[in-house]
């Protein structure tokens, strides 16, 4: 259960209405059907809160695709009746919290695929590279698409960057304190030798970032020969894209984390017709 | 001059670090200099709202690239000096506003310069579709690019749309109602003889959607015939992009709008480094 | 449509009502019927609105005046069942809200019949000098008086003022400037000599504020004879009221602004009484 | 001492200044020095007000009338010195608030001015019946102009009305559930029998609604007769303003209320001027 | 009537519930039967409340113990009937606000109930002594245990304490200006000699802050013979508790006030349980 | 770093200020010197809190007990250098905050120094038992005390509950579809044999709920038998408190958890006092 996600909705409402759609008021208040239809091969995501929108706006809604089901180009996701000056004061919002979350989704999963073909042990994960105030929406997105959410903040728990160990000074201190205060600790490296040194400092997680794969195997290996591989998750990241994925598929990593899933985000083409 | 942008900021900065960040909060509170590079080449837009949350948080900072200014990969934008944990909470936050604003305004400026070469008369306009919560700073991204930044809302002034048409009935009779309550009012169309139908009504500007430019030649041309060409702006829309927007711009419309400025964004890549 | 004014009307319920009304708590929960009656003539604006909170508190309500409909004193204008201490703790909430919306839409209905009579073709607008927190408010009883409603903000289109070119310096560069960036451009000025100078710089629509009815003739006169009267919209505005209008309604002007509909509100008697 | 004025202040601001103030936003970010005038005799109201919203922005402002001060036509109550830009993008805001507020404050203070030159013991009192959102506002300028704000909110302290006696039955009874509940109790009145019943039944003030001075000069007499006149207080109310106040001035009551004070305010004409 | 108390309640569950119970959301859509049960003999404060909480998130409930009621140890207040992820997410957040609330009910219900036994004219009053941001919910739990709420904020009525007479210099001018200004006006003091000070000066109550019973008795006298004690209401305070009350309740002053009541509350403890 | 604690630090001033401290206003705008003082042994906690809201109101701050440090009775913990109003309207908040922070820290502190001389690998952990609107303030407290703040909400990991359970039928299987999403698990299990099921079926932690000391021994000795211990985390919960820890402290579990930290708090008494 989640709260307050309502509120969130009509903000995003609000933000494109302003103080009232002054084109549609200027329609008769007839009760009129709708469709939504996707013009592009997807992963719906978003469907759920396009019918929460049109529900507090009193327009009925079947949804035909829900949050999760891929979509044929051209096929339909979703039927509203309602007034019809309503439903067109909502459709730019929903349209575009429907494009951006199933652009999420259906590249997410196209990474999920390609790797759980390669290797079905490997998960996908998003990063906090999302956009600011979307992060909530952009990773149930990433989730739908079968991916790994990761942390939704900084609060949630540990992970030890290159700006903090450049402040702390020792890698291995700073692990140790780390360890006295948290459950779980996760430490971000950038070659193997730091790698091992986390990993002797009790790092629960280690991110192996930039590393090719040459290296992510070495470091595999070093941690398996030192008896710690199993105590110990790899995750790695660094420019990890569809094109090269299926490369990083290949090691025994346990997470591929890759930040260009809500970063670099094509919006899929959806459209709102009137069909009588 | 603008209000609460700052408090939009904070509210951003909320959301990546909850109910604190726990991995900085391990460092000593020491007095750091740190710098923003960017890994490509781009416009920057963002950096005074980087450094309005940098300054709010006491650090200190120096605009190397402002807003507007185009920068070469591996440039440096931002120095920053402060407390290291607060420099540290504030990054990632930070990064993913400059990383889609600056992605915007570079993808915004790249069609600007092909259109501008050919006809410099015609500007680029923006869409409303921009991610939710997001249009205030989608829109400034587009003026950063040197673009133009259309309707903020739907309260701004009137465009009537294939649905409104659809829902109202008659196109003539929608336009003159339209013009008994409002100044400015714009037409969208999808067809030549639409076009016609909307100008003979009043409509001040027409947008052709989806028309190829054979057709939105034909139509400027009947429009002129009419003696009716320079009472009514035309805007073009509908699938144009980087690839192909040249072919547009050697017509003789007024503006080119654009939705995959802000639904289809590349995040521009940058770091933050702690430097001593 | 329009989002979030439920929750406005909340707002200005809680600041009357504060942690709980206590007299209206040693009521007993006793179902009752109520009546709003208008204690002067009126152009009723805000029944709606009274309607909308009523409903939010689980009362039933009958409209007999709807908005923009005229009433007689003594006259009824709604109808409420419910229980009575809610009825009771919403009662002044809602009176202060119609009373200041009816007094509004009542004085401009008189400024737009005078108005009207004289000359169809002027239309009477309201101005940004409206109570801080109520414009939307004010605006939508302005257009249920039968005004225009003007800017809503600063952000809707420009509209050049004394302050402004004095600041600039040159009246026909930020013309200039302005038209070089917006769509549309308004010019306030205080000279028949400015307001050619504005209309040549390319304004579309001229204010000539503080200007006799003789100058005002006189200036449409010599943008008549300079042939750019049609392509100008001419607004006058100063110290006009239901005790002059008529006088200004005989120019050719476009439009009459008038900062009284929304400053100096008389508000209009209306009184809540429990039928049984 | 206040807490959140600021906030509502910027409220203020954001309605009118909206995503952002286009039209000041094309003049360079000049430093300026502007004044604010008075137009009419005046009682100031809201210039620390005004004060805050130019601090905050970054405005210097030096204060040559302060609120509670009288002005005469012409003269200049506020100095202010800035970047041009943001000075023109408060100007709307702060002369709504200081129109309305001194508007009240000049209104009242008429109103008291008549009634201590008659009697010095009677209080001039304002009503719950202010402007939706305004009531802080409102109050303090009553008090500036030397009234007593009465009630902020239905929590306050407990008044009997018309619709409470109504729905509960008996007058006396309903006292006394308040008394055993509350310690201080109010009871509005429309007859001298009910007064009467009213006084007997503990009510420690009561107001006599719509009473002719000649049977407020009655009731009072039967209190006193009754040896309750000392224990209890008389508000007096109803139609009161400043053509008839001297007449209800010569009773021996002690408080006079009055609606129209902020249910029909005159603004005050102020405008502000960039003078170097 | 109170306004803006759900979205208090939704707040409080936001807070538990953060981005999502991702513990429940593992459990299927299930619809079941769950009670709350106290652990402990208590008064029920709070009920209301859950009932509220749980009917927004379309949870049906039957309560079987109302506010104010006695409840046994292992008693069912509350039978509730939903969806079991939506009842559990609810589940901590209802059970601390009934926990809070119904220990404040309790303990003051035991003071009550003692100092009635032995003088039914004393009441016993909360104090400002609540958690913060709690204090709505902390007076209305007092109330519900029989006590009387005071104060709910610092601009309901004034009292001066030893802090503002210290700042004043003279206790009798500040209560004379003060009584120039408002209706009612409560004096704290710490000595007899000031309580005789405070009664002359026209304060309408005197507080007697950690005055030994004797001192009490004898102020008590002293006001009497000065023929002043019945315009005067007395309230005692200062280390009160349910101990040493009945010591305090032998007295004639008029109030208890006890800041443990709120400032130092034994949560009752209560548990959900799914029943089927 | 945290974000908007300033503004709820506000809204707990707000709380108790309402539209004005009307007693306070009444002294003039005096600079003056005030201190607080503790009237029992404490370990203190929110006094950064409290320089917080005196800074934002322009009080100087010398704090002389830090926050997590002890005080004994009579001690002062902070200077104040200020306008009096000022200091005086801040006074109640600023020591509720103060009192519930501290006496929570003061009694964690117990429990730990017990706990920690008995067995210092266990560690005392706060749950969510908080009062609404206080679990950021409360786990702050915990952790001056020397406590861990466990969850801060339901989105930071997963703990199966025996509702979760009883919800979804199998242990076994709820436990290993939460593996299958989620990192870390904890199980909450009532008898020794649900404590074996849930560690075989992955649960990286237990927690023995009402478990006698015995139990919870042969559970960690069955658990090291089927050589599970090392990887699972041990909680113990139920009814611990200062009184009874020491025998809980004498087990080998690794977390003790204890709701009374929170549930059942008595505020520790500061008084400020005016000195100069």
């Amino acid at each position: 259960m989640t709260v307050n996600v309502e509120s969130k909705l009509e903000e995003f409402l609000k933000e494109d209405i302003g103080a009232g759609d002054i084109s549609s008021s200027l329609l008769p208040e007839k009760y009129v059907r709708a469709k939504i239809i996707s013009k592009q091969d997807a992963v719906i995501a978003g469907v759920k809160f396009a019918e929460t929108i049109f529900n507090i706006h009193k327009c009925d809604v079947q949804i035909l695709k829900n949050d999760g089901e891929k979509i044929k180009a051209g096929g339909c996701l979703l039927i509203i009746n309602g007034i019809a000056p309503t439903i067109l004061s909502c459709e730019r919002t929903i349209l575009n919290l429907l494009s951006r979350m199933s652009g999420i989704a259906t590249y997410t999963n196209k990474l999920v695929q390609v790797t759980k073909r390669i290797n079905p042990k490997i998960s996908v994960c998003a990063t906090r590279k999302t956009a600011p105030g979307l992060r909530y929406f952009d990773k149930i997105a990433v989730e739908l698409g079968g991916g790994i959410r990761h942390r939704m903040d900084l609060n949630e728990f540990v992970i030890l960057k290159d700006n903090h160990i450049a402040v702390y000074g020792s890698i291995e201190n700073l692990i140790k304190q780390a360890k006295s205060k948290y459950k779980i600790i996760e430490t971000e490296v950038d070659s193997l030798s730091d790698a091992l040194l986390a990993a002797k400092a009790g790092s629960d997680v280690i991110m192996l970032d930039n590393f090719s794969t040459e290296v992510i195997n070495s470091t595999i290996h070093e941690l398996t020969k030192l008896g710690i591989r199993k105590k110990i998750k790899i995750e790695i990241s660094g420019g990890i894209n569809i094109k090269n994925i299926s490369k990083y598929a290949k090691t025994t990593a346990d997470w591929i984390s890759i930040g260009a899933i809500t970063n670099s985000v094509s919006g899929i083409d959806f459209s709102l017709d009137v069909i009588s």
